[in-house]
């Protein structure tokens, strides 16, 4: 079984990095991202506490499984799963967002919009440990795939709402916008708050009863 | 499948509550209590939204699922579920608490300590939509059955801090004290927070996955 001790250690930071913002403050300061992005590399330097209902892929589409969220809805963190060869529609995100690879690789291809809708620069290749932030300010419509077709791979994605019920667009190839909400394909998050020696014991029972 | 909403609505609520208390605050003010207390009536006025993984009982012993714990650890909602005849030992808390019957009935012994330990008062009857507080500051030595032998019985409890991690006591028929650590009997707590509209067909998925 994996320990879920990073995980919880990571919510916890950032929950205390936020009590120091003003509750009236919609934006989160450079400094308080940068914070948030040491803490995320952190968490992804070791690929050894996601429990395992939080890594399956599904055969059509990649998943989004909600890891935390905040109670005022100010933050979420959400894993993203690809299996292989699978990639998102172009998309926006309307709030900062940061990326940090944990496993496998993806690539990230920035999109303007503007007269013309096309690709911006090269796209972005994410080994793990990698961060990208997202910033709605510098423009934050992209596409991500996963870089490999053989495999499955695993970002961990933190945003600065509760981002699966974020009203955002999706695009079409013409630059098309089209409104969604995304949800989350889990109806259960993980337990972070058991520090208890007998937990295994405990559960093990649960999962046997 | 059972709308999360009244649950999501809680923690909220509380949580919004707790940005009015001062961070260095370790004792809630009454006046927040009761208004945790009102919106604790409100969440247990109706039975139709605790999902059906965290009302099962065990054999043997009764069970604590956490349903939520803030990330600063300073409340947490538990569903205590009791089989027929279940019984805790006597227990304090070290924290305030509040106890809301959900389904069926309990009943809760107080205990005095000092020079004689022995129960205080009548038993309290809890009925669906009753609510009982614990205060460490009034004695908050207890013993809860359930109050039938033929049928299962669920209360909601909310308490100032991470319960299942709190460091307290369990007392023998002589009042002899042993320390102990709860923990909770559950890896997986609700997702409370998708709004979307296509969450049951998504959660569909990963069920039949
Ligand atoms: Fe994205
Ligand atoms: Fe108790
Ligand atoms: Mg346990």
């Amino acid at each position: 079984m994996t320990d879920i001790a990073p995980l919880r250690h990571f919510v916890s930071g950032v929950s205390e990095l936020l009590m120091t913002v003003p509750n009236d403050d919609a934006e989160v300061s450079p400094l308080v991202l940068q914070a948030i992005t040491l803490q995320l590399k952190r968490l992804i330097e070791h690929d050894d506490w996601l429990p395992e209902p939080f890594t399956r892929p599904h055969p059509q589409r990649y998943r989004q499984y909600l890891l935390y969220a905040d109670a005022l809805q100010r933050f979420s963190v959400v894993s993203f799963v690809w299996g292989p060869g699978q990639t998102t529609p172009v998309h926006d995100h309307g709030v900062w967002g940061l990326i940090g690879m944990l496993r496998g690789a993806e690539t990230s291809q920035r999109w303007t919009q503007g007269d013309t809708f096309s690709p911006v620069g090269d796209a972005t290749h994410l080994l793990p440990g990698d961060i990208e932030w997202l910033l709605p300010q510098e423009g934050d419509i992209h596409q991500v795939s996963n870089a490999f077709d053989d495999r499955v791979s695993i970002s961990i994605h933190v945003y600065g709402a509760n981002i699966g019920a974020v009203k955002r667009n999706v695009f079409d190839e013409t630059g098309q916008r089209k409104a969604f909400i995304s949800g989350y394909d889990n109806r259960f998050i993980p337990n972070l708050w058991d520090l208890s020696d007998n937990v295994v014991h405990a559960q093990e029972e649960t999962a046997h009863a």
